[in-house]
């Protein structure tokens, strides 16, 4: 009951921002002293700090605002990408503290060796945290394919099956798929939107479904491959055993091809080169069949390109728009609008570290049992 | 308050069976006396009844066991597809009572008089179910199209945009979409599977996708589409605007060709017709390239092929099947399973009556009130 209470004053001091203890017992319909008792705890937990006197005309003596703290409690976000690890620390109020990106290639690695590289840049990026005065309370590890029971179960760039990633860090450490949490993080991060697909172009294609706030993740929690839709049945073999998948098409491998980075696919790009431009388009135009097929299928409020389409953003919008245009006008009126991630390559990462936190303030006991 | 507790009494004995008065008392945390109130009023209500003295093991006098009663709570499930109009009556326990179908062409139609049809149907089968003793307190109506905002969106092949519902039988009416609605009947009068992907084979091609034992709708209620989902970007015109769908290549015009019925379909494949089975084999191999895609962005339990799939399984079970396996395995280890609706053809309008059964045991007071 305590625990519900406290979650409960932690939701509405989050949800509408600075309150007084009077207005907080008004809200939640809890005692004036119940409510007392709770913030006290919750000032204890470093959750909340008090930010100075209001008085909002009423008569007698000023209370104190009660607000939300960004000055102790704090999560750790991770990540093993193909091409890069990175971490983040985020405080309770979702703001960026640290953030670090380490080049790698994790293709067809030793899982032992790359998180022993994870290990070493999580206990550095903690330390340092530490150090500024915030109390690291949980993490939450993004990884470039499907998560199941707690496990790492497939990802296939990698060449990873079936791995646990247990005393990673000395936390509690939750892992979830990058679609997911890059959504997550452009949900929490970037354009706060509550409901949108989110298609995460990496060297694999991720999408993640939130509607009204929440990821969808189907049964198994494997939904949102959108790589993996067909776009040509008898297409090209894909790594994934299928053929023609839009990875085959619109992958970061396809979309490069010999280029060392998007930056130089980005460069040949604004200097006109036909041979770019032309990639482009045709990732453009599998990635508009697909999205049709995802569309029909997923019934998003809007699609929000991120990853490498980001930067590629101006080239592909065009064959992307025209292909849902004409194929989803007759049934749907206006397609999904289709618009660029404001979260950056960083949103797996932050929506790793924003999960932890969203736990946090859906259940503040675990910061005092702690 | 009230109103919350009819709802927790009646849930209880909907899930887990007859109940003493005693019993119920112990499994909701109520007092004897509130519960014996509450089931007086369910008891008036005609939602439960007492079904007898039992005896468990307990001394003291036997208590009389309440059930949910069959007797008198009634719903009114109703269907316009575009060869037929339907409807039935289930009663509270989720028996079917009444089913009445009528063959029907509705394509490219008026809807006024269509739902004109139906009013007669409807009246003459609540007219029938009150003879019989009971009260019908709601209908929900299932259409081969688009719901928004409790209106038909857009149904294509009834050639019906925009259309409202309102004052069809004197009762309140919801509507949604049949795919939605078979799949619901599926769940409640078919496998009782909680999470699968219903696949409704009509003229057009539906799905609806159950996890948990709750339809996902997506942002606007239009998620399923599996239709039009994209089996081959250049393929022939669908009459969605769209290329390749699969309704051309699997929906039941293209199944069917010069033949009038599905019947007439199963008798031409069972003698071996070689045109009859490559069309089949055809619409099957694009249901697996479909339901591949599906699988990847919706992570369904299983597969259930419903609607005129139903009597065609043994022919599309194999491409199918094949399809997904050499698609799928790779990632996935094991595809879903694919298996036949157990509900027949009439699956959308008993979904349709359990939704509204469904409404009455979540919200009992409705049936006070009146």
């Amino acid at each position: 009951m305590r625990a519900r209470n406290l979650a409960v004053v932690l939701a509405t001091i989050h949800r509408s921002g600075p309150h007084t203890r009077a207005e907080l017992a008004e809200r939640t319909g809890l005692t004036k002293t119940t409510v007392s008792s709770l913030v006290a705890d919750l000032i204890e937990a470093g959750a909340v700090s008090e930010s100075g006197a209001v008085q909002k005309g009423e008569r007698g003596r000023p209370g104190m605002a009660v607000s939300l703290s960004g000055h102790r409690v704090a999560a750790l976000g991770l990540e093993i990408n193909i091409d890069y690890l990175a971490a983040c620390v985020v405080d309770l109020t979702r703001t960026v503290r640290l953030r670090r990106t380490r080049p790698a290639d994790n293709r067809n690695s030793d899982p032992a060796a790359i998180l022993e590289g994870l290990r070493v840049l999580a206990k550095e990026i903690t330390a340092e945290a530490e150090a500024a005065g915030l109390r690291v309370i949980g993490a939450a590890l993004a990884v470039p394919g499907t998560v199941e029971g707690g496990m790492l179960r497939s990802a296939p760039h990698l060449g990873w099956r079936d791995v646990r990633v247990d005393g990673l860090v000395e936390l509690p450490v939750t892992i979830d798929n990058e679609a997911n949490l890059a959504a997550l993080g452009e949900l929490w991060f970037g354009s706060r939107e509550s409901d949108f697909l989110y298609v995460s172009g990496e060297i694999g294609i991720g999408a993640g479904l939130v509607v009204d706030g929440a990821v969808f993740r189907g049964t198994f929690g494997l939904a949102g491959e959108l790589g993996h839709v067909v776009v040509v049945p008898d297409g090209p073999a894909c790594r994934c055993g299928g053929r023609g998948c839009l990875e085959v098409y619109a992958g970061q491998d396809t979309l490069l091809g010999e280029l060392g980075s998007v930056g130089e696919l980005v460069t040949r790009l604004e200097s006109g080169d036909p041979g770019a431009a032309r990639t482009c388009e045709r990732a453009g135009h599998a990635l508009g069949v697909a999205l049709t097929s995802a569309v029909h299928l997923l019934d998003p409020g809007r699609i929000v390109l991120g990853g490498i389409y980001a930067p590629l953003y101006r080239w592909l919008e065009g064959p992307v728009s025209d292909g849902l245009g004409a194929r989803l006008a007759q049934m749907r009126g206006t397609p999904p609008a289709l618009v660029v991630s404001r979260t950056g390559p960083d949103a797996a990462v932050l929506g790793a570290a924003g999960s932890v936190i969203q736990s946090v303030i859906a259940d503040p006991a675990q910061l005092l049992g702690l």
